[in-house]
């Protein structure tokens, strides 16, 4: 008799739980993610700042449960479900049948319908996008390098919109990355003319913080020269600029959008009912409505805290509902009841720069300051997958410290923005040098 | 009064090292090159078969040169040249002037003209190149995961055209890849199905080695499960399969170029006497005919040995042509006649495998196995550019040895092809099943 497939939709942090977890029991497991490989979210901007490289933030999935093997992994994109059948429908026309499934698939960036910005944003959610986003940025010194009248076209104004954690940290890496690594790197820019600029429309930054700590953050990126706007919302943007609602307008090329997330388009797909951000209602222990062997989890669900509330959507409520929820799936197998899901706050945590973060513990224990980024660090290092990338982090951070380093300044492939190229192509006058061999324009 | 400016056309190994060269005499240096960093080519098909990072084997070039302030560097193409106004014409508009000029851009693909091979092979000589192919290959295997039909079709077909060190080496990888490592990943997929099919035309292998070297590598090769076809010539190419000369065809998705270079396209542009291959006519002292002030260098240049021929295109041509032209310069400018240019052989190694490489001294002192192989991984750690490459690239080789790990197997971008996805659109039936939310196709 074979035993019970568990089918899990995506490998994010809740999902490779999951199937830890599940790898355990007598069921057999396939993981299911659009991408061969798991992405450490919350350093995907170090990608981005070029402080550390694609290869060290993600992992393949297929490595990680090796040796497990009930576990096996399918590269493929979920497009639809037939409850009837109890079969998910894939991309490439395939079909996967289930006993049980667990929607992991996580979030995708919400651009709140504002007019240019899905067209001209670059947003940080997945390797590829910080690659593109690295290559973008540092492209626009490359081009002030090589065309200074550009600064006053904005090319090193660099505008970050939404001042949660992602967009905090993402100002103060790049301010980082400017003044400390590629100050020394450019001689005809005057790198101290590059501005990073944090928009936030609530009237303070990480407001799911304390108030100490999030007037904290608000010094230390102020002192160290990021330009914080509160109270300030986006109206629009477009290739040139972007536009405050106030009438104030930014020149710029890079619009780096961390304003927020909503729940994978799948969930939409999927025909159930969905919440604010389309985040997928789920029991109290997890399963879907009318569907007890269905289960959402992470980022994509609205499970709820003691208070009836969505927990927010970070990695260890994904973590925790992922081990509950493969509890339940075992509780059934024995015909035993399920249980409801009991989130444990274990507190958070957000960097700002150099020796400079803020750790809050559910004790009301709260700091800030270089102990708080020591520990950010280590909680960081400890949850990536692999220790093979765990030491090479380890030796990227110890590196750039030491030496203000970042090695990986790398401009690839799609991210080569050409601004000089596009201008000259568009007012190119008729040639009268004499080039040897080349066709004149 | 203003000093001299050098400007040096490519970041490979003869214009990195020339650059250094002229950073300690009174002149100011411009480094030119399409890419902001410096790619270590000899580990190019390191990326490709996942064993290493492209941050690893690639060096902002800013970065090497941060301390030498007559050093500095502009990203473009160089599209043509003024002789009359010794100035380039850059691919932006712009024009740059020189008095003294060094052309080392280098080599690009040869595909001679094969109809269908330049549309359809991977070729390997750009980081961006090595990362496509290493998301092609594991797609591949994806593929055949999710679908084992498609190992008839030759999707897990791997035909690497070139036997000279490149292609060897890139066989031998591919091989170490799939059967130490890809072979743990996948449960549907019978690894040992995957095959390296290594063509060349010539009668041996690393035809440029001595007899004895050339017999090692293709018993070698042969005895680990390549199969190597020697005096085989690839007719023509296209999506589904490569066709051989002698009539045979092997179904495949992968082919890999390694069979040829020839100078870079610059080399067209300049109006110069070019030799086979394109490459560029130079004096003994590796000035240009009729422009005492212009050199070539590397494999853009046809530099010759004491017999009058054309030496090899190697990077230890261009590092040693390099350190040359630097000097003749210094000459030039203190009034003194130049010298000829004398190359000194130091010798060549290729690698195979794990333990297995060859190595060839100049005096007539050959060693094969796994003594030339760790002096060829001592050797490639010396020459990389910039000390954490060199520390982050040693502790990955330990990783990839001792636990026979390739973490860097992901699948980015632009290299995801998806076989199943193509076939399925070709073939999709129109759709029975009820599916909650998805449009019928």
């Amino acid at each position: 008799m074979a035993l019970p497939r568990v089918v899990i939709i995506g490998a994010g942090f809740g999902g490779l739980k999951a199937a830890e977890k599940l790898s355990k029991m007598p069921v057999e497991v396939l993981l299911i993610d659009r991408n061969n490989y798991h992405t450490f979210q919350p350093l995907l901007y170090q990608i981005a700042t070029a402080g550390l490289d694609p290869e060290e933030v993600a992992h393949s999935v297929r490595g990680v449960f090796q040796g497990q093997h009930n576990v096996d992994f399918r590269m493929g994109t979920v497009e639809g479900l037939s409850w009837e059948r109890q079969t998910l429908w894939m991309a490439d026309g395939s079909l996967i049948s289930f006993d049980y499934l667990i929607i992991a698939a996580g979030a995708s960036n919400n651009f709140f319908g504002i007019e240019g910005v899905e067209e001209n944003a670059f947003p940080l959610k997945s390797v590829e996008e910080a690659v593109r986003m690295r290559s973008h940025v540092i492209s626009q010194f490359e081009a002030a390098d090589a065309d200074p009248s550009l600064v006053a076209e904005g090319v090193l104004n660099f505008v970050v919109v939404g001042g949660g954690a992602t967009g905090v940290e993402m100002a103060g890496a790049l301010h980082e990355l400017f003044h400390l690594v590629l100050a020394h790197d450019y001689r005809n820019v005057d790198v101290s003319q590059a501005r990073v600029i944090l928009v936030e429309a609530a009237d303070g930054l990480l407001t799911a913080f304390s108030s100490k700590s999030q007037r904290y953050a608000l010094e230390v990126l102020r002192e160290r020269g990021v330009e914080v706007m509160l109270d300030t919302k986006v109206a629009r943007a477009d290739t040139r600029a972007v536009y405050l609602a106030d009438g104030r307008e930014i020149p710029t090329k890079t619009l780096i959008w961390a304003a927020g997330i909503r729940a994978n388009p799948l969930a939409d797909a999927l025909g159930v009912a969905q919440t604010r951000g389309g985040r997928i209602v789920v029991n109290r222990d997890l399963s879907l409505p009318d569907h007890r062997n269905v289960f959402a989890i992470g980022d994509i669900a609205a499970s709820l805290d003691e208070q009836g509330e969505p927990l927010p959507q970070v990695a260890q409520v994904a973590i925790q509902g992922a081990s509950h929820v493969a509890r339940q799936i075992e509780r059934q197998m024995r015909g035993q009841p399920m249980r409801d899901f009991r989130y444990r706050d274990l507190g958070m945590m957000a960097t700002i720069g150099r020796h400079a973060a803020v750790t809050e513990l559910p004790t009301k224990l709260r700091f800030t300051g270089f102990l708080a980024w020591l520990a950010w660090l280590f909680l960081h290092l400890m949850y990536l997958v692999g220790f093979r990338n765990r030491l090479n982090v380890f030796i990227n951070w110890m590196w750039n410290y030491f030496t203000y380093d970042r090695s990986a300044r790398l401009i690839l492939g799609d991210g080569r923005v050409d601004p000089l190229r596009e201008q000259a192509e568009a007012t190119m006058p008729a040639a009268s040098v004499d080039v040897a061999g080349v066709p004149q324009r």
